[in-house]
């Protein structure tokens, strides 16, 4: 086999870069290796039983790998954001425990029995759905992942955020199971709406802030689901408890949580979270709104200032997260001298539409210093764009849809460091 | 569209059985529903901030969604089980705090700088890594089921246990990162193996009990993961870290956690693992052992004992899980009547080979009563068979690879009840 091959070539030395060989005669000629030959403690008696911990948490070496706010960015850690730990992850799956979260208003305790959904509007028969009603309904599961429109949005003004959990890490990937929202509207009935090409659907969340936006009707009868699990269980309080929208492929704000209403309507409501919120001002003073995919977009997870080379020359594993809000990642590009040259990165996997690719470029490293960069391509044939050309027809003034190329400087000692290449 | 007017047929008259008809004058007319028109608590104020935890929990609500210990099951719960509450969750993803373990000596505390694997034996060059040297080589993700050779096995003398989580439940499915074995067999070289047709390799952890066993060299060349995350972050404690043996499709005994140790053999071991235990003992006498692939099987999960119809009569969603060491499941049938007639059921996705399958029969209920089961068929075309069909075969001494046809008694209140049919 080809692969197999290029394997053994890409490996040959790195038993002298890694692994150490065994000296077979060392136990019996000198002392012995004590990791090898004496009892250590975790093997010398019995470990932890299983009813301890009903419910697991990390081992405490990992303690670092968390979801951190950065207390500068917003007014009050209550109107906050989380980051997703994506320097520390690998795979393509987000655990709620540390999936990026962001709210206007703070999580809110909302139990399934206090629960209630509101379809209404222009629907033939306005309804009230309890938790217990929604799950009699058929439902679907989805690995979707779930961006900010404003991650990355501190780095318009040049490299800012040392830490691809900061610059990047407004995003989770989790499989969401719940309903079409389409069935819910034909359970209301949408005869009453007449031409659906012009309507819209406008949806709430039960918390204080009510983080109202309208979706065109195209979209919410497409993908949208009305979501009660992820990655198998409940939702987290944060993410939304017992309900949340879920909006494969556009911005995070929209995937509304502790979502108690849907009306449809016949005009977008043009609410606070779509007229000064989540808008971008451009260069002759207009404002770019109804902004709602997240374009192609890619970050190298490892090494990152997070996730520094810690080994000396030899093999290295360079490795990112891609993802497209208009369908399927089909290749990523690694270029290790600021976008001078390309490699092809392995896809884990092939892409799957609206959800997180993981990306591998399996090389070497001679302790240069390395301007690492990676572009994502998805199913469109749209290609992620350099911050340069980002400004070019954005301007300045942006905060949100920053999907541009992200550059490390890798130094000879292996540690990283956010720059900006012209 | 077929499937929307099959799922308007399906719907028609959930309006009465489930969600409420808004009375447009309720309001006006009459006093407001405090659901409705009041500000209730939690949109009256903040809630909770994104700094308080690091990493998140579920939501008080939840806590009965924990994996559970049956304390008279085994010795000491140090060497024992815990379940997987498969009765309520949805998806196909286990979270990792939730997941099915099980620990021969306990679980142990292992940090990565302590960490090393050996491989030795029939090798061109005995080798020591470390967990840094590991992070060196190409990784691959993919999602597979670990399920307990045990699982179900009490139930092979009689319907023993009310509840999926305890039936089943001795199964989990994540998505695994790691390193093919193969390519660490080959880091070490197996020149010094020959003809690899006859050789194994014998795996073992580094707790006390070691819980060594013999792998044949086929499979540890073919799909066999060196694995140090799952669901995107490190392995906890309970599941190995910091690294764990993937044998997909194969018992879970096999998947050595806190791997220490591969040496490449002309010959099995036998070691206690695979002689006392991990064997069964047939109506003759004899044993039957090396029965590493956990063949295709399935569970309804809902409605199930722990998880009733609680709601009235009209749409019931009825679902379940369904997977195949030996491939992706392809299809999965529902009976109502304990085997005698069935439908096929609707499988959320594709199956993916060796991973958890959820299926959905979206059907209706008149409050009869229904004796529920399952039955799994996978791409070699094996179908899941009776408890009967399974005795006829392996006799009445059996504990474990009991992968027959579950069935649930569904009473006319909705309570579920584990069952026997002839």
């Amino acid at each position: 086999m080809t692969e197999s091959k290029d394997r053994r070539a890409f490996l040959k030395g790195s038993v002298a870069a890694g692994a150490a060989a065994v000296m077979a005669g060392a136990a019996r000629a000198g002392g012995p290796d004590p990791l090898i030959t004496d009892v250590q403690d975790w093997a010398a008696g019995l470990g932890e039983g299983v009813d301890e911990t009903p419910y697991g948490l990390p081992i405490r070496f990992e303690a670092d790998v968390v979801r951190r706010n950065v207390p500068w960015l917003t007014a009050d850690p209550i109107s906050s954001i989380n980051f997703t730990p994506i320097h520390a992850l690998d795979g393509t799956i987000t655990p709620q425990g540390c999936a990026f979260e962001r709210h206007h208003s703070g999580a809110i305790e909302l139990s399934k029995e206090e629960y209630r959904l509101m379809i209404n509007g222009l629907v033939d028969q306005p309804l009230i759905f309890s938790y217990a009603d929604l799950e009699r309904f058929p439902r679907e599961n989805h690995v979707y992942f779930c961006e900010c429109a404003a991650n990355t949005g501190m780095e318009w003004a040049g490299a800012q955020l040392n830490g691809a959990q900061f610059t990047h890490g407004m995003i989770h990937n989790m499989e969401y199971s719940g309903i079409p929202l389409r069935t819910l509207l034909d359970e209301a009935g949408l005869g009453a709406a007449g031409d659906l090409g012009d309507k819209w659907v406008y949806v709430e969340g039960a918390d204080a802030s009510s983080n109202g936006r309208s979706i065109p009707m195209e979209k919410a009868l497409d993908d949208v689901l009305v979501a009660f699990k992820a990655n198998g269980e409940a939702l987290r309080k944060e993410h939304g408890y017992p309900v949340r929208l879920v909006v494969p492929g556009w911005e995070g704000n929209m995937w509304v949580k502790w979502l108690r209403r849907i009306e449809v309507m016949d005009r977008p409501v043009e609410s606070r979270e779509e007229t000064s919120k989540y808008t971008d001002t451009l260069a002759d003073g207009t404002s770019r709104k109804w902004t709602w995919v997240m374009d192609a977009k890619s970050v190298i997870t490892s090494p990152s200032p997070q996730a520094p080379i810690t080994h000396g020359r030899g093999p290295l594993v360079i490795t990112g997260l891609a993802w497209s809000g208009r369908g399927a990642i089909t290749r990523v590009d690694v270029s290790r001298d600021g976008g001078i040259s390309w490699e092809p990165a392995r896809l884990a996997k092939e892409g799957e539409s609206k959800a997180l690719t993981r990306f591998y470029l399996d090389t070497t490293w001679d302790g240069e210093e390395m301007l690492l960069q990676s572009r994502a391509m998805d199913e469109t044939g749209y290609v992620q764009p350099t911050k340069h050309m980002l400004r070019e027809v954005r301007g300045e003034n942006s905060i949100y849809h920053n999907n541009c190329i992200q550059t490390w400087w890798v130094k000879d000692n292996g540690e990283a460091e956010n720059v900006e290449v012209s």
